[in-house]
């Protein structure tokens, strides 16, 4: 019986002439971003700000990196899931990007052309926020009506796995790499700075559990180097007038400078391969910002991306999925309570049944 | 060498006086609660909320049973730790409490009386915030200068034991007593609400490590609980018109029931034992609300109290402070990015050598 495995994550503009299109389908997500007239407001704000990308995507090579990660560990992790689990083999990979192609509508289709009947959604944010793997599943149920496949394949979820073993000893891995470089004698007091994308307050208030996931992550990984290190944790990638979770990295290090810290070690602990957040906003901006500042030992530690360790990892995660024949995790269907959205929490034709909390009433 | 073990805690009326005193004390912290003409609306407002808080504790028997378990859990750590650690036995407790009798002073005094030179300031908030563990300590420094016994005492510091592994086995065992509360074939389903007291969202954004850190614990907690159910993290207790991390448990319960949820189990799990927040809040004006909305199944697992288990673990956090040499963990010294109080962080006539980041330059 063919697998299907459909990685999903945002993905990214592969050149410059995809920029414009990947913003005006970012601004287009009413699941993370809510504007009036949103038809007309999302792609005037995404026109106006595709200049400023096009250059931070030109400083970084042309591109994003996302796609060619995503296929490499793919590959690597369908080799080894073959040899795991004969049983369910042979495993085919599929990219489901939410604003870039291949989309969720390219890798149904070429499901359907390979004949596959049973399907994993296998999110490749290792914690669940609605605006991430929220938005991802939604969009897939959404895809498959339009392009006629909804009744194809039978689908089960992996919406999380913030604490899998493997991906903490791969991340712990890359902490100890980014600290090598570091003079022997300086490492031991190396500030780590971890930093994740940041959410807005509204979507935290209303009970998302990002915040939450991505700070056991990190004690997690800070347990497993020994637990002597100081860190912190900040919150990166702010944009518009809403209010979002901070303390925000960029002024984390500003304060950590003027406090006269030298050496910060920044990991980014809730994307697993690098794209515009690690290699411009952390490698560049904020780099010159810690640089300017005085903090003379500012370093990034590596994105998993090829890291073989982390692809055993997510062999290993649609392993134990597969053969606990689990259809999500057990805080998938608990719907957000301020949730508004009743297409949210959803699974098509899951494999095992599967039940969400309904909408909560509408507040008073 | 007698070994004095100052145990921090918020503390509580112990009658029905001590309420107006006690509040009175609470918004004069301006380290929690920074108020205009504080001197003059601090003692207004809590005078104004006094005989509504009287009510609560009437309701509750009559006062706080704080400083009951606090002295117990103390009795029986003191009896394991001159076991565990004859070397550096004896050991005396002592109870510093931030808004009650006995106060800082008073423990200080009768430490000195004790003839104690090596103390060790011991937070009974599992998890660090400014708001909690900061302000006990800062006060007891500030309280040894004023009782001229700055000079006396020998100091460390345990600062944050939110992981440690008896603490989360005897949540563990607490969490399965509060199950056996449902008939046994529903228990599977329960839905565990985690319930920590809220902090202000300023104090979130400055850098307080401590939503990050009950993040940490609630996922050790379902970890060892096996993983396998639903859960969510609130956030209870808020006052005032500052704005405050959520979502709120009031509103989190609400909206679970609004969607149908009969069994949900709340874990106090930034307590250790019984007060106002488990007894009348959850107990009482939540549990109420709860069965109003239809959530016929809404229980309290049990504060760990005299948890024999979790008195182990005291004794073990002692020991390990004590046999590790170490002054505090690697994160008392990393003051929040946005600090502005010049007294966080210290550690008086430290027992081994302790630095601590200096303040930011102020911002622009």
């Amino acid at each position: 019986m063919t697998t299907g495995i459909v990685l999903l994550n945002l993905g990214g503009p592969r050149d410059l002439d995809e920029v414009e299109p990947f913003l005006v389908k970012l601004f287009a997500d009413r699941e993370i971003i809510k504007l009036p007239w949103q038809s007309i407001l999302g792609p005037f704000i995404a026109r106006r700000r595709t200049p400023a990308v096009r250059e931070l995507y030109r400083a970084i090579g042309g591109g994003s990196p996302l796609l060619s990660w995503t296929q490499r560990q793919a590959a690597g992790m369908v080799e080894r899931l073959d040899r795991l689990s004969p049983e369910t083999a042979p495993h085919l990979p599929f990219v489901a990007f939410r604003y870039a192609a291949p989309s969720s509508e390219d890798a149904l289709v070429a499901m359907a052309e390979a004949g596959v009947e049973r399907a994993v959604a296998f999110t490749q944010y290792p914690q669940f926020s609605c605006a991430t793997t929220g938005s991802s599943l939604n969009e897939l149920w959404r895809a498959a009506d339009r392009v006629g496949l909804a009744d194809r394949f039978s689908w089960s979820v992996i919406d999380r796995w913030y604490l899998h073993p493997g991906f903490i000893e791969a991340m712990v891995q890359r902490v100890r790499e980014g600290l090598e470089g570091y003079p022997e004698e300086e490492r031991g007091d190396v500030l780590l700075l971890f930093s994740a994308h940041s959410l807005p307050l509204e979507m935290v208030k209303r009970g998302d559990p990002y915040i939450r996931e991505v700070s056991a992550t990190v004690d997690a990984v800070v347990e497993a180097l020994g637990g002597r290190h100081p860190f912190t944790l900040s919150w990166q990638s702010e944009v518009g007038p809403v209010a979002w979770m901070g303390p925000s990295t960029e002024r984390t290090i500003a304060d950590l400078a003027s406090m006269g810290v030298k050496n910060a070690l920044v990991v980014p602990i809730a994307f697993t391969s690098d794209h515009i957040e690690t290699l411009s906003e952390l490698d560049i901006e904020l780099a010159e910002q810690a640089h300017a500042a005085g903090m003379t030992g500012f370093r990034r530690a590596p994105a998993l991306n090829d890291h073989p360790g982390f692809i055993d990892a997510m062999a290993d995660i649609v392993h134990r999925h597969l053969s606990t024949r689990e259809v999500c995790s057990p805080l998938y269907g608990v719907r957000c309570g301020g949730c508004t959205n009743a297409a949210c929490r959803n699974i098509l034709r899951p494999a095992t049944p599967y039940t969400r909390l309904p909408l909560p009433a509408a507040r008073g």
